[in-house]
């Protein structure tokens, strides 16, 4: 996710930056088809050249330059990024007899031991459990590691707290855009044996009149049967975090839709319309299950 | 709520303002004592001069000028602004025969329906169910009456909706300071039955690296016996809302203080420290739970 970080400084210095993705967008795992259009607009619009669909297939050097050739040309620049996912370092822990889990990253329980009952394991190297599904998941990221830390320092000091598990939240900010998601995607809720529908509204992070207003665009999914709220992804240049958070408490409590039309979201024209685009979603998506 | 607004555009012009408030601190039913010394501080540091615990006597002309006399002196300027809070305009209603509630407004079902089945009454006359505590409430706000009027209206065309209720969730700015609430203070709680432990922290809107990092005060109220979260006031400049209307779902949920701990809430350095400061206030109330 860093990555981001590393374009916005990359522009700043006035660099010609050209991104090559594989997949036909970027951040595939976050964001859906729709929502991937706005991330593309907004990098192509900060001087970024996009190049989806277009297959790496060797860096060279050549009279000091390196040489990016793909499956339809080649890129010449003054050097490479190489962003490609995250693989856990569990290496040692598998030489000694540490059973792994999915993605190769270490099996924990819920109370972070591995299948030695002194050995624990935690962070970017050890699994997690999907609080949405149960099952093993893989998603090294800060806050798990630092909760995952901390509860396997106190088991491993006595105590027995529980690691509860993660929903599959992320946030990132490409430029002056937040990209976020937390929960399953449509085609991760039918793998799992959902029936999910899903409902994607365009809102406005505060009052219609307020100067300081701003798109947001939320992607609710909900299972038809359950009517259980299954996830959520949303762009926009604020209060993306928030309405990830909020669907991310609601996915461990169990939410229902209609819980997230009723709650009391309180309202100031700075922070949002009287109807939160949160709760707009929500109502929307409630009509598409009526149907 | 709107008196705030007006504040700031009367400062903006370069006029001398004072509040005078009859008890101990400004928004006494929004925030406890601690945070109202943030708010004293806040008002002062934007030119307001706060007369605290100083009751309004009389209002007088004299010379073309306003006098207020209070218990203490008198105040002379050009004009006076009287914000002493809201009343049901439920006269009409009472005429009627159509029985009231509390404070004077309607009193309505869950249906919105008065004591008449083809009458039905919604918004700033109306009472709604508080849905921590069951039991009616009046609270006139913007998104009651919104979510209200479309239920009633709805309902007198056939439908059967159900309003929820509310939970006392409350927003307002004064200058650039943020003061939000939710759900019952410590106050309320014990004279609702409950068990009440309130903890409060200090934290920061962003990582602590981030240049535009703010201070964000939080104060969880939890009930000590079922560990069930009961409310939440927050003060600060930025993401305030997004605190309040977490714990206003969680309360809707019935949510327990140990998952706002364990929720999988998102980060990126801009929105959050890794650790979000309503995680780390929920820690710190579990803390003093345990204890």
């Amino acid at each position: 996710m860093l990555v981001w970080k590393w374009l916005r400084l990359l522009k700043k210095k006035g660099l010609a930056v050209t991104i090559v993705e594989m997949t036909d967008r970027i951040l595939p795992k976050m964001i859906n088809e729709k929502f991937a259009k706005i991330i593309n607009q907004h990098l192509v619009e900060n001087g970024i050249v996009l190049k989806l669909g277009e297959k790496v297939q060797e860096i060279a050097d050549f009279k000091g330059k390196k040489i990016v050739l793909t499956n339809n040309g080649k890129i010449s620049g003054d050097f490479v990024l190489v962003g490609v996912g995250v693989r856990p370092n569990s290496e040692i822990a598998q030489a000694a007899g540490i059973k792994l889990g999915v993605s190769g990253a270490i099996r924990v329980d819920q109370h972070l031991r591995t299948n030695f009952k002194d050995i624990f394991a935690a962070g970017d190297c050890a699994v997690a459990i999907n609080y949405i599904t149960g099952k093993e998941y893989y998603l090294p990221l800060g806050t798990t590691a630092n909760k995952q830390g901390r509860i396997a320092g106190q088991n491993s000091a006595g105590k027995n707290y529980m690691f509860r598990g993660i929903a599959g939240s992320a946030i990132t900010k490409a430029f002056e855009l937040y990209i976020g998601k937390t929960g399953l995607s449509v085609e991760e809720a039918i793998r799992e044996g959902f029936d999910p529908v899903e409902k994607e509204i365009e809102g406005i992070t505060r009052a219609s009149y307020h100067p300081e207003k701003k798109p947001i665009w939320i992607n609710l999914i909900v299972d038809k049967r359950s009517r259980r709220v299954l996830g959520v992804q949303v762009v926009g240049s604020e209060f993306v975090k928030a309405k990830i958070d909020e669907i991310a408490l609601a996915l461990l409590l169990e939410a229902k839709i209609e819980d997230i039309v009723d709650f009391d979201w309180c309202y100031v024209p700075p922070t949002s319309p009287v109807w939160d685009p949160l709760g707009i979603a929500a109502l929307q998506t409630s009509k598409t299950l009526y149907r």
